[in-house]
């Protein structure tokens, strides 16, 4: 199996291309004409969360905020979620999951039912972003940001509420240069936008604002925080709920910076490994 | 486990309401403010298809066929795809899967790929409908008409390539009343389509276009043959690539009628039972 950004790069190369689509496969969002914003993402039991260990509610709760945090990191205003439910025998709990899926307050709109072997919701979320923010407009000099902390999920076994980053995404509109949710953590997820802005990147791990009782490494690797990763122009004034952690640079590497400054070899979560 | 339809309105009253949703669950995608158009399909290993006896182009084809029939049967123009795909353990067709899932000519635009216990391809289809066709907006009188034939996914074991009617929905806005696509079979779907107007139907089962070797079993309840079914007023002279069928009625009652007038029992297809 190829690790996953291969396959995602494989399957943009098949991809088709239309007039429709301003921005398709490799961002958190595809973006079409109009500035309407289309994401999807697919949550299995076993892989993703376990259902043993969860409510329904929160599964629906966290499927939909893993979708909301990607138009948060597009800088788009959600319109509506539609949600296909792959349900194994017996399962009795689609009211509990449907009431987690629409409780961010953005409705249900549609969605498809199906037999399964385990429990798996693919959620798509659709918005609208006047001003949509890409993975790839950051450029040399910009300073790294993230908003609140991270390591959360890690510490608690990826059962904390997530809180999609909404309304700050929406206010780095016209701001911010590049933007991408923290969902594998910003060891991976800071080469990403580093990569798609045809930049570098140092990130300085001792900068990284983490949740209590995080360690470094929670907070750079362990993910699923679905907090916001933002490249600013310096020009601009940070604003108090964002947090420096580092800048683009022109070169191509991206470093992960101890307090030493001492380059560490980090890896970010991979479903495929 | 509850019937489909069951769980459908189940969900529907926890689904929460937008000022962006013109509508919402219960139709074959959702509408939004200026007529974009959403739906999304899950298709599972052993469920919808067999890996086995497929390729996995067919498989992407097929999944990307369910979802632009939707669409025709909303009278929108597609824009664009997303597909999240859950892979299972050493799946190495990802290529071929897209491949297929690009081959109706609407692009590929984005998606997410996850591990699962079986492949598990849940495709997000993005139209644009100018003048959107509900299933609700069926009258008394209405007659009920086809496009195509029935019955051919079932003669083939459900292996045949589908053609969504893209271009015929389309030409059916302004005229038809109310549309569906026939995914399930006409015993069923056309009682989705009568209840949504708030009609009866009777449907004629020696007037339905059969496909070559198919039974009125067959043609009627077989399924998948992605076929439109619409409500046209009996004003409009019926375009020859359409086959009347039957009507909507003033009493609640959905008729299947042989050609005796005696009315039969056909069920359509429920993932669920």
């Amino acid at each position: 199996m190829l690790p996953e950004d291969e396959l995602v790069e494989l399957i943009r190369r098949v991809a088709g291309t239309g007039d429709d689509v301003v921005c398709g496969i490799g961002d958190d969002a595809a973006v079409l004409e109009g500035g309407l914003v289309v994401c999807c993402d697919m949550l299995v039991d076993g892989v993703h969360f376990d259902l043993g260990g969860s409510t329904a509610h929160a599964v629906g709760a966290r499927a939909a905020a893993a979708n909301l945090s990607d138009l948060a990191a597009m800088a788009a205003r959600p319109l509506c979620l539609l949600a296909a439910l792959g349900l194994p025998p017996g399962f009795d709990r689609a009211q509990q999951l449907s009431q987690g899926l629409a409780s961010h307050g953005v409705p249900l709109a549609g969605g498809d039912l199906s037999r399964a072997p385990v429990l798996t919701v693919s959620v798509t979320a659709v918005g609208h972003a006047p001003r949509p923010v890409l993975r790839s407009g950051g450029r040399p000099g910009d300073l790294l940001a993230v908003t609140g902390r991270l390591g959360g999920q890690a510490v608690a076994g990826y059962t904390a509420a997530v809180t999609p980053r909404l309304a700050e995404g929406q206010r780095l509109a016209g701001i911010a240069h590049a933007m991408i949710d923290l969902s594998d953590g910003i060891a991976s997820d800071a080469g990403r936008l580093a990569r798609a802005s045809g930049c570098g990147a140092r990130v300085l791990l001792e900068r990284l604002p983490r949740a209590p009782g995080a360690s470094i490494e929670q907070a750079a690797v362990g993910g699923e925080d679905y907090e916001l990763l933002v490249a600013l122009p310096r020009s601009q004034p940070l604003p108090d709920w964002l947090t420096e952690v580092g800048e683009l640079t022109a070169d191509g590497e991206v470093l992960l910076l101890d307090g030493d400054g001492v380059a560490r070899d980090l890896a970010g979560w991979d479903h495929f490994r």
